[in-house]
């Protein structure tokens, strides 16, 4: 029988109480874990665990009887602290945290290892979906190429409901924050800061070195338009929130962006709070998991299955990386790009956007806009075209720029 | 460094030996994996492994240096002899064999759990998909409920050639034929056999008892014509083989089929020789594994995954089952089956449908056929239902009978 602390009594924290004593649960692997104390800055006074709550960290790090410390608080401080110390008292950690496993991975998880301990984070990526033990285990055989996924519910909620019921993106916004989708300030989500921080745990663990998440050059769903997921639609495109990163000459390129999916793709039709991961591996080729990425039983329903791993296997074979990865800036594959440009006269409109370009894909438009698909470049020579466009035109009649996926 | 011993040299075995030894694998794990011998009756003097295959396995069993041995040989025989062998020896065994983990995994995981050591098969279901190791260690903390897939690659390829190209059966199979996805017997797949061993491996799994695979009731794909899928493709729906199984008040019930799935379901949009499983976890909700369910590398890969796994886990924590599973024939929902009739006289026939069924909903059709949807019954009262339209069209007179997913 291990015992377990959970530090955090929020939604993921009390969801994990509730998984471990709940009657279905219990059958199976009742006898193997029990929760002892709860670590809470607030009280419970009502709550049947109040006996347990505890607001002193000295009690859960010197008790040793605690096997496991579940942390579920989020944020660096005084998370990395707290997880820090318990390693280094010899207690596991299983965390949801993915701030934290992004920014400070390869330090925890060296602590973990010199302490003989397991740092495990199945739950900081992809909610309930399998996919961290998986990249880690059963694609041991694999080489991983590359890693491409919709990692955050709440923008793929949002574009959903603009692609299907022509929902502006800030009327779709308001119907997520509605629903508990989206937080009263969901900066995180739709600035792509929280994928960026999942396709950086996703990368360090796939190519074995911790990256700077706050280098992976990131962009939101702010800019995307009802316009644009119209004329995206329009030619037979989905527009999602992608992070994605390759191994890149030994260098990592990892990106967060809107991207245009055609239907064909399989990460085109995942739709609403759903997740999904597209991993490329040397053997097996493309492997996809997909599940909702978020919500208080599936998270915590990862975090309790960490805790069994450690019952059952002791902590042998727990995912890990090493420090210095080195990110580049560009992936050397050619990328097309849709854009969108505000342009009265549409025939000079054109003449400048074949100058710059050469032959490009025309979208049908609005007379007062000029809408269009770039050949394929490379980066390098994308980025010089984008700058000189937008010196013919302006940068503010440049309404829409957006990454073509193929 | 473990020891690693491949029976059958045929296209799986020879998959395991490259990934072992293929250099971009090696600076990974090289130094934990290497293949003493190969057990083949035949021989292969071109070979670079030439030195090391034998035709007696009695070298194999009696080498203690080897510590893993990888079955690859398929069938119940010798591969169950062999495989009880080795554990009762003291040898781990990883197989790719379904037939003989469906048939007599309790017996083989009994074996390994009493002689220390491990009996895995994650190449047995999908492939290079991960989705054994998933269900039985990540979705630890989930009751599953029910599990639905495409579980083959080759009857998949086939329906989505007459889906997407308009090809008859016959036509799709010798292009499949002709790819390498099918066999020249193709049996196995079309009846629906290779998806029946994987539904019961899956469920064992899920459910913690073995069931009798050769009880399943299964029904393959070669009464699907190309007019069943253009009706189906009319109304929005897609023709799958599907095997799925739930747990239905204590007991198992299982079950693989053709079924219509509409286009909003996550399999309908599976394609080609992918495959793709369905899960639905208590905590999870649904999760599914997508990608491609066969092919020597992947295969290859998912056995060389769990050899790792030895490696790195020293064989705790190894999925397990119990002699026992009951399984029933209905599972108390309500189903829906779609219906072509050959009938000259229209009214007539619409006349007798709705006296058997109520009111059905109609598909538009050619003239000398009634195709119609019925509404939900429970499995008891629709068999019963059933039996009465025969009655009254005749047998030869039903030409296409198909349930349907909602």
């Amino acid at each position: 029988m291990k015992k377990v602390a959970v530090l955090g009594f929020g939604i993921v924290g009390s969801g994990v109480v509730e998984v471990i004593t709940e009657s279905s649960f219990k059958h199976k692997t009742g006898k193997e874990l029990s929760v002892k104390a709860i670590l809470d800055l607030r009280e419970f006074p009502d709550s049947p665990f109040a006996g347990i709550i505890t607001n002193d960290f000295e009690k859960i790090i010197n008790d040793d009887e605690i096997d496991i410390v579940v942390e579920t608080m989020g944020g660096l401080s005084p998370a990395f602290d707290f997880t820090l110390r318990a390693l280094n008292a010899g207690k596991s950690v299983v965390t949801s945290n993915k701030e934290l496993v992004a920014k400070k991975g390869a330090q925890l998880l060296k602590a973990a290892r010199d302490n003989n301990v397991c740092y495990l984070f199945e739950a900081s990526v992809g909610g309930g979906i399998p996919i961290i033990r998986p990249l880690g285990n059963c694609l041991a055989a694999n080489e991983i190429k590359e890693i491409m996924g919709i990692l955050n519910g709440t923008t793929n909620y949002i574009l959903t409901q603009m692609i299907k019921n022509g929902e502006t993106f800030e009327d779709a916004l308001k119907d997520a924050q509605a629903k508990g989708y989206a937080e009263r300030n969901p900066a995180a989500d739709i600035e792509g800061v929280d994928t960026c921080r999942k396709i950086a745990i996703l990368s360090a663990l796939s190519y074995g070195k911790q990256i700077d998440s706050d280098a992976i050059p990131t962009e939101g769903i702010t800019k995307i338009t009802l316009k644009d997921v119209e004329y995206a639609e329009s030619i037979g495109y989905a527009v999602k929130l992608i992070g994605r990163s390759k191994m890149s000459g030994g260098k990592i390129y990892a990106k967060v962006s809107p991207m245009l999916l055609p239907k064909s793709h399989p990460l085109s039709g995942v739709e609403d709070v759903f997740n999904a991961i597209l991993v490329h591996g040397s053997a097996t080729g493309e492997v996809m998991f997909y599940g909702k990425g978020a919500g208080k039983l599936p998270t915590a329903s990862a975090v309790v299955a960490d805790c069994i791993d450690i019952v059952k296997h002791n902590g042998t074979g727990a995912p890990f990386w090493e420090d210095g990865g080195v990110l580049t800036d560009v992936s050397g594959d050619p990328v097309r790009y849709y854009f969108r440009i505000k342009a009265d006269d549409h025939l000079r409109a054109e003449n400048g956007v074949r100058a710059v370009f050469g032959k490009v894909r025309r979208i049908e438009s609005g007379d007062d806009e000029t809408v269009f698909i770039t050949p394929p470049e490379s980066e390098t020579d994308f980025a010089e075209k984008a700058a000189k466009l937008e010196a013919l035109f302006g940068a503010q009649n440049i309404l829409g720029k957006i990454q073509v996926a193929d």
